[in-house]
């Protein structure tokens, strides 16, 4: 394992100590056990609060999404570990300010699990709480079980939604329904060309041929659709819009941004490539590409691959995207 | 070789074939053979140009801080070789309004070689013309030959201050004042723990065991100042700041501002728990941390490891780094 850090046991405040040092003005932690980040940013009185939490290995997801015009707060998990839920609770109740908070996180089991007893418990305190989870990888089930899927890099739009509403001071229903249309028209498709190596196993999470390229991962290396000889850029753009319009039928002049996220170890000029051979089949089938967002937005630490996720917009998803956001590592400022 | 290429002969055209369909409303060709890249944000009348150029394979570096606050304009070369020097020449005559532009590159022979020969032949052209390198690699030669050091990373804060110093309308002789200011006051070492592949070539740039780390690396893969085993990020953090002190001294309430720049495959977990590391060591020293900047600067498309860089500062260049700057690839609103 070869890897720059101190202590394998200590990955996590490690890395969550370097967060604050970077950027302590900004973001906080909520006590001093390293596993709760909340804004630092001034909060507007009575704002809905939108919080999220899931395992660490994936920044800048989940906790660099917490500043302005984005999430609240973030439970930190282990590496790919959920947080407790007890964590999760205290997180809601540090970023309630009396109009309820939004739960928005990845569907997996212990997130799901955990972030249910913690509503229930935020529920004692009188804070209203709503769950809404992402779902936009199209490989981990079919489209009648869509409900299934895994939560992956599209939910990083979702916290920009989400998160644009809530600043605009719309009440939690408001937040809850706009979060909701962002989900239902977000879809990804990953790739893995390479393992990561999980700092206190100390081991690869999945072995993967010189010349073999995975399919449909997910970004805990979970099983994708299909194992293939490596692909080149046109190929996996090709198939990734293949894959993305039979599960979401776009037709022309349809307005979607993209996003090509590099999972870790994904050089930006392949990123860019890929970006590339995606637009031209786009502008083909005249579908117009809005605010592309590329580069790494949920990682799997050294994994090397990128998903493509793309996110249909009307107008309403439009004006929440543009509108301004700003977290250590996050801003579309420049989008 | 694992990339997420097309044809490797075409590798440099499709990177920025993609930049363009990503970013074509904020830099734009200067002609069609995808060899130099121009800011096509407003630009003010008069202003000092500011351009640069480099081989292609460090992305961000070299053309994505083409922008406004930035660059005006980069000549792209192959993978990690020179430009020619008619496109620099070419580059030069698309970027002067007037007042004359600052060539701003780092330390290599055929980019120096190239762009003193444009400058020449801009100048047939009436057009005035600096050039400044970036030296900021202290491992690649002792302090009493430092202008034979190599510029790696350190060179974007370069960009940054001569790019504020031209927006606010600077004329060429104060851009090249403050600019050489920053230059000297820039310190960076880099540690490697894998190779890159240059697509056309195919195999490795160097060779390095499982248990080992090469101090003073620089981004081709340039020999450092020893390969060691394996270190902690506590070492690699202190061995650069007791290096970049050796070469730079720094007293008690001293401001720099730290970038940790992955370089390409390290990941951001990583760099934080160094930045932690790091600022850990100078809070001792009580030497102050302005705006940090942590993330892929500088990379070596899939090279593994990081480079660790101090920037001195006063008022004035504090001033000049905060001054607002955004391109596609780069924007100081949320440091």
């Amino acid at each position: 394992m070869k890897k720059i850090i101190n202590d394998p046991k200590n990955y996590v405040q490690d890395e969550v100590e370097g967060i604050i040092a970077a950027y302590g003005d900004r973001v906080k932690l909520v006590n001093d056990d390293f596993r709760m980040l909340v804004s630092n940013y001034p909060r507007k009185p009575g704002k809905v609060g939108i919080v999220t939490g899931g395992g660490s290995g994936h920044l800048p997801l989940f906790c660099g999404y917490v500043g302005k015009g984005m999430l609240d707060g973030c439970a930190i998990g282990n590496v790919f570990a959920s947080p407790a839920s007890s964590k999760m609770a205290d997180l809601i109740r540090a970023c309630d300010s009396g109009s309820g908070v939004l739960c928005l996180f990845g569907n997996y089991g212990g997130d799901l699990m955990n972030f249910k007893m913690a509503c229930e418990d935020a529920d004692f305190d009188d804070i209203k709480t709503e769950i809404l989870l992402g779902t936009d990888d199209i490989a981990s089930a079919p489209k009648d079980k869509a409900s299934q899927r895994r939560g992956v890099a599209g939910i990083v739009y979702a916290y920009k939604i989400a998160g644009a509403a809530a600043d605009q001071m719309k009440n939690l229903e408001e937040v809850c329904r706009v979060t909701k249309k962002a989900l239902d028209n977000i879809r990804t498709i990953g790739f893995a060309l390479s393992p990561c190596i999980v700092p206190e196993v100390g081991k690869p999470t999945f072995e993967i041929k010189d010349d073999e390229i995975e399919v449909g991962m997910g970004i805990h290396g979970e099983k994708g659709i299909e194992v293939k000889k490596m692909m080149t850029a046109d190929e996996i753009a090709q198939l990734s819009i293949d894959k993305i319009l039979d599960d979401m039928p776009l037709q022309q002049d349809d307005e979607i941004s993209i996003m090509i996220n590099g999972l870790g170890a994904t050089p930006l000029e392949e990123q860019m490539i890929v970006f590339g051979a995606v637009k031209k089949i786009l502008d083909r089938k005249g579908i117009r590409v809005y605010m592309p967002h590329i580069g790494e937005y949920a990682t799997s630490m050294e994994m090397a691959g990128l998903s493509i996720t793309a996110f249909k917009l009307d107008e309403e998803l439009k004006e929440l995207l543009r509108y301004p956001a700003s977290t250590p590592f996050y801003t579309n400022e420049n989008k």
